[in-house]
């Protein structure tokens, strides 16, 4: 229940809804091409439209077929999701989606404009154009088939941009969905995968991914590379730049993801790519160091410990929909224990009540429920780790160096995590940044 | 080419593009069906979009089942086509409709919403759904054929009101199409005939169809009828009202137009109805006085006169693209003669330009072309005039009486047409609204 065996069970979902893409190419001679993605700033008003455009062009002009994915101009969603949410508080989630996706509709078309105004063949298309094919689950749909016959036809037929509207789909019943939550790079990823893309370029505010937040330690670096598993675990730090769910479908269908500026002059350079591991030739043990202010940890004191506790604890929690990350249990005396956990600090009531609520059915018995709010946690990740021993060791020595008393540990094979006392959080990730030599270059 | 011509025309075309049109019912039993359209201020907020899904939910309460076409929010097809035409001054039709036409889409979903939340059972149509099957000519796009079947299903299956956006279709090649100004009253209208509707209700910012506009007599009356043939005649009062090309398809299918306020009170009684003459109790000889400030009076001087001089003239005026209403030849005299026409005030330099080519051609042969922008159109309409005699001499006896000269006269069969000196205009309006007791109930 840590954060990777989250992510891990995540991905598996991802995969087995995925698993119908149709990834194989239709055997016409072609141009690579290459996915685009410019988020909601990045398309925020007409001139950086243009300015996207402008990127789009550069890469025809090296060569390159270009798929473009579009977010909805930055205010757009929030706008029409309020008109909504004004119109009916229960709304009919279909309704949801046939008025959010319209946001998107509009930058695909004005995009096309903008490419057309430059003198490259282009044409926008909405997801049911495609069309799109997911699930009915509107406003979270998954991807069912990208069908690439009626992209594919254009592009043979002269094309050389396709704009498509992200974050949305049509579903078997012939409705608008909308995927979710940073949908448009979930639809950037799965294009690439679609249609074999050398590349999937997600345009964002940021210029790449970095060794940790700039705001806590000004020698945080741009890494110029990173591999899937390393990104999925440095969520916290690249939640903001790219969602979770495209890095895992990335991960899936190894399509190389590249994070740049749309506001910087980029090139084949710019950014940080996600890849591979084995595409990283730089050789490192820790690449990040990831933190959490949202936190809590919860002690359940002195519980009757008997075979099957863990189960009758947690089952209830999960079913409450609390996100449990961290375990510890203590060396049991006298046949009681204490079981400390942590979630997400505006889960702690829920908890609570699940417990209280197991207690009060008999299935189990503790003394206390003691909840801690005041808790940070402070990741280390990196590939290098699987074969570097001592990251751990060196990572408590730094800690104790600095007087940060240690709560709650745990471990996967690519991270270590640490629960400390939230006031000591910034001066743990300069430590651990300075420890680690992540300012500098491998 | 008088204006009830450049109608037979536009209705031909109406009337060839339709006829496809699927009319016939299904067979199944079913509730009456109405059809209500509510143009952009009558959804302007939501506070608005509300105010009509009251409207739509006081019908489905009388046993109706409703289809509802919706325009965009006022403003918003305004701020989208800013968008385009700033974005490509030269642009694509194509990505035109495919923005354009997301406006329309945002508020069919909203009304859809309302309406749940007045738990009438309802869903959003956009046109690709439908499908609203139109031809290829992007902003200008005309109905080919609307399929009832998916709509007549969820009717089947329980829904009380298809809410479907306006002034939109799907080409034969899968792209989104608009169809010109109006194009929601046009859709209005065509689904009502497609479904066989009761009547086609078109909610507005006015509370019906007046003898004149109020705004120039005081005295002007509100019409419970007018008769299709009358409504498109007085086309200038009805123009903010009633889009002409949705009049002419109203009239070829025998869809009973009603044109109501959507911010007033209404109940089966309000507003004006648009019906075939046959369906009109009261006899009235004259219904409306229409006027038209935007007229300028040519005269081509001492032009020789020869067989097919008529034709010299006027087919290089066609080309050019001036719309001639008017035109009266003076008596010939030494094989020369006059010819006066009159044209959109905004046409004379074209008409000059023309007119002066075919000259330095050879083509025709005149002294001098006198423009006279000071000129205006007043007509008198009524069906009425085709069994009474008498109305053209009191007109003229009228405006006799108030010393107003009269330049030019055209007739049809309900409708005379005079030129006046542009001063005289709204006196003209107001003596023929007293001489034929238009405010007065038949």
């Amino acid at each position: 229940m840590g954060g990777g065996a989250r992510g891990a069970l995540l991905l598996l979902c991802a995969v087995l809804r995925m698993k119908r893409l149709n990834c194989g190419s239709l055997g016409t001679k072609r141009m690579p091409l290459l996915v685009m993605k410019f988020g909601g700033t990045s398309v925020g008003d007409l001139a950086r439209i243009r300015n996207a455009a402008t990127k789009v062009k550069s890469e025809v002009d090296r060569g390159f077929d270009v798929i473009v994915i579009v977010s909805a101009m930055s205010g757009k969603t929030n706008e029409l999701v309020g008109w909504v949410n004004a119109t009916s508080a229960l709304y009919d989630a279909r309704e949801y989606d046939a008025v959010v996706a319209s946001g998107e509709n509009v930058t695909a078309g004005l995009m096309a404009l903008a490419l057309q105004e430059m003198d490259v063949p282009a044409r926008s298309w909405q997801g049911w154009q495609v069309p799109i094919q997911t699930t009915s689950a509107h406003s979270a749909a998954r991807f069912v088939d990208i069908p690439r016959a009626n992209i594919d036809q254009k592009f043979d037929q002269g094309m050389k941009v396709a704009v498509v509207a992200g974050f949305q789909g049509l579903s078997p019943e012939g409705r608008i969905t909308t995927l979710g939550r940073g949908g448009s790079d979930t639809t950037a990823v799965a294009f690439a995968a679609a249609f074999d893309a050398e590349r999937c370029d997600i345009y964002t505010d940021v210029d790449g991914i970095y060794t940790t937040d700039p705001r806590i330690t000004t020698k945080a670096r741009k890494l110029d590379h990173i591999a899937y598993e390393e990104m999925l675990e440095l969520a916290s730090l690249g939640a903001k730049v790219l969602q979770t769910r495209s890095v895992e479908l990335a991960m899936r269908y190894k399509v190389r993801l590249r994070v740049l500026s749309s506001f910087d002059e980029t090139d084949e350079t710019s950014g940080t790519l996600v890849c591979d591991e084995e595409d990283i030739m730089e050789s490192r043990v820790v690449s990040g160091v990831a933190y959490s202010r949202d936190e809590a940890k919860m002690t359940l004191q002195a519980v009757a410990d008997r075979p099957g506790i863990a189960a009758a604890i947690f089952g209830p929690l999960a079913e409450a929909g609390v996100n449990v990350d961290m375990i510890v249990q203590n060396i049991s005396e006298d046949g009681h224990t204490d079981m400390t956990f942590s979630c997400p600090t505006d889960q702690v009531l829920r908890a609570e009540t699940a417990l209280n609520a197991a207690r009060d059915r008999g299935d189990i018995e503790f003394q206390g429920l003691v909840a801690d709010r005041d808790v940070a946690k402070v990741s280390v990740v990196g590939i290098g780790m699987r074969s570097h021993a001592g990251v751990a060791a060196k990572m408590f020595k730094v800690l104790a160096a600095e007087g940060i008393n240690i709560k709650v540990i745990t471990t996967s094979e690519i991270k270590i995590s640490v629960l400390i006392d939230r006031k000591y959080m910034e001066l743990a990730v300069q430590a651990l940044h300075d420890a680690f030599d992540m300012d500098k270059a491998a």
